[in-house]
């Protein structure tokens, strides 16, 4: 039996990896993509991952993967499919058929952004299209931006926007707001914030970058074009936990309970990075993550084992 | 009135410096050594901070210190001696007279880890001394190792030594443990773990590197040399927050009591780091402090302002 299985090769499980190779634990890290590292492998720039600056995110994902590779650790390349309890531990089951027979588990598979799917999204994702406004805001500075959504970060991104670009539109499907009330206050209080209500982005435009949004009222069926430099999407986060249902406790919108210790419902269970409920989901907070649930799970198994 | 003060350049501060700037804040970052990068900057070698590997404690504080410069932050030194309340913020006061006026504040001067007061133990430091096992265990497999103290740390660092060292003596002036009852009966259960009750280290000794102990036990004055190759001692941290008490609630430690958000009993103060509350007192777990900090201080500024 394994001491741990961690599932997912990004910053959290990278990061759980290479403390666990250092406490000397018999252990594997699962991915399902062929290559490790996570969402940050796919974004252009990265300035604040403390202590490693200018970077890209595919060389930010690189780092990681070589430290733990310097370490001894290798990534397996295995899609996990669920979780059963047996005597004194778990099993972790893979699509493949195989299993692996473990003390412990770190779940930490990550969440994706939720995508608006209309035209020029994929297209100009990283050339003007962005899920993250605390990671990519200051390339924007003095930009006209849009921000899309209505819950706490999509006005919480449009005040921090704001604060940098020159002019910023709110567009929201609907004519009032999810977001809590001090921060909506705010946001109309604003004065380079305009409230675009009623309406959807249908269309995102450009050539090598952004250039604007085709918008639709939803009501009035009008279509207006905005030319802007960036389009932030916050139309909420998928975390990757449909395989975990009923096995740890999640919140109404599908994270993992766990705090800052990583520890879930089953004590045999942990929780990192963008997957636990958490306020900031970053490559540092991920990390911090790694290193804390590896730190819960040794102390499980010396209680237990 | 500025927006923040960051008091202690080390990784928590830098980090929230870093995340300051990209926030476009009006802030500064007050440092009492001459030289910023906190603890970690006399620490001989880093293996755990994720993304770099591997690195001298110098070079990683340097790097921190140049990515927050890359990004125009420029630390100040000064030595902060209190806060006061004024209309609407604080004023931080400094030890040379000035003060700074400010929205929110963080605090994150760090801990230092108490020390022996022992002959060799300043000498050998970062040569076979060490205050940290987590940090450094991997460095002695296969030695043989003593651990001074009695509490959860002293007992959980020995547990965590015994699987990478030949031998571990655990040595404490008591012939009881303050630690957790279920760690005390692992650690009288694991084989290479030896209890050397009533007694303490008199000496480190050694050459280029530490070599060995001198033991007195406390109640019959017997002294006894002990040949190893480590000395991890875990007698306890002191956070730096002399002059916060009565300001923010404190643990009975001395740590300020905050949670992964940072946010203390007063709504305007952060702390961030090895100065509060936490179970885990890393680089990394530092950084994601800055970062979590900063994103409080910018939602109570959002509220407040």
């Amino acid at each position: 039996m394994l001491d741990l299985v961690i599932i997912g090769a990004g910053p959290a499980g990278l990061a759980a990896a290479i403390y666990a190779k250092r406490a000397e634990l018999d252990f594997v890290i699962l991915e399902k993509e062929m290559m490790g590292g996570g969402q940050i492998i796919s974004t252009s720039e990265v300035e604040n991952y403390p202590g490693i600056y200018p970077v890209g995110g595919f060389d930010i994902a690189m780092n990681f993967i070589n430290h733990a590779n310097g370490l001894g650790v290798q990534i397996t390349n295995k899609e996990v499919v669920g979780i059963e309890a047996i005597e004194k531990g778990k099993k972790v089951l893979c699509k493949d058929g195989t299993n692996y027979e473990t003390k412990t588990v770190i779940i930490s598979g990550g969440a994706d952004h939720k995508e608006l799917g209309v035209p020029g999204e994929d297209k100009f994702r990283g050339h003007g299209v962005s899920y993250c406004a605390t990671c990519d805001g200051a390339f924007f500075k003095g930009k006209d931006l849009v921000v899309v959504g209505g819950g706490d970060v999509a006005v919480e991104d449009a005040l921090f926007l704001s604060k940098l670009a020159n002019k910023v539109y709110l567009v929201h499907r609907r004519d009032s707001f999810r977001a809590a009330k001090t921060l909506v206050t705010k946001l109309l209080n604003t004065e380079n914030i305009t409230f675009v209500k009623d309406s959807v982005v249908e269309e995102i435009k450009g050539d090598e970058k952004v250039t604007g949004v085709r918008l639709k009222n939803v009501k009035t069926e009008e279509k207006t074009d905005l030319a802007v430099d960036g389009v932030f999407i916050a139309v909420g986060m998928s975390p990757k936990t449909e395989q975990y249902k009923g096995l740890v406790d999640l919140d109404r919108t599908g994270y993992v309970i766990a705090g800052e210790d990583c520890v879930t419902s089953d004590p045999a269970i942990f929780a990192a990075g963008d997957i636990r409920t958490k306020q900031l989901r970053q490559v540092v907070t991920a990390a911090s993550d790694g290193a804390n649930a590896l730190t819960s799970v040794e102390r499980y198994i010396s209680a237990n084992f």
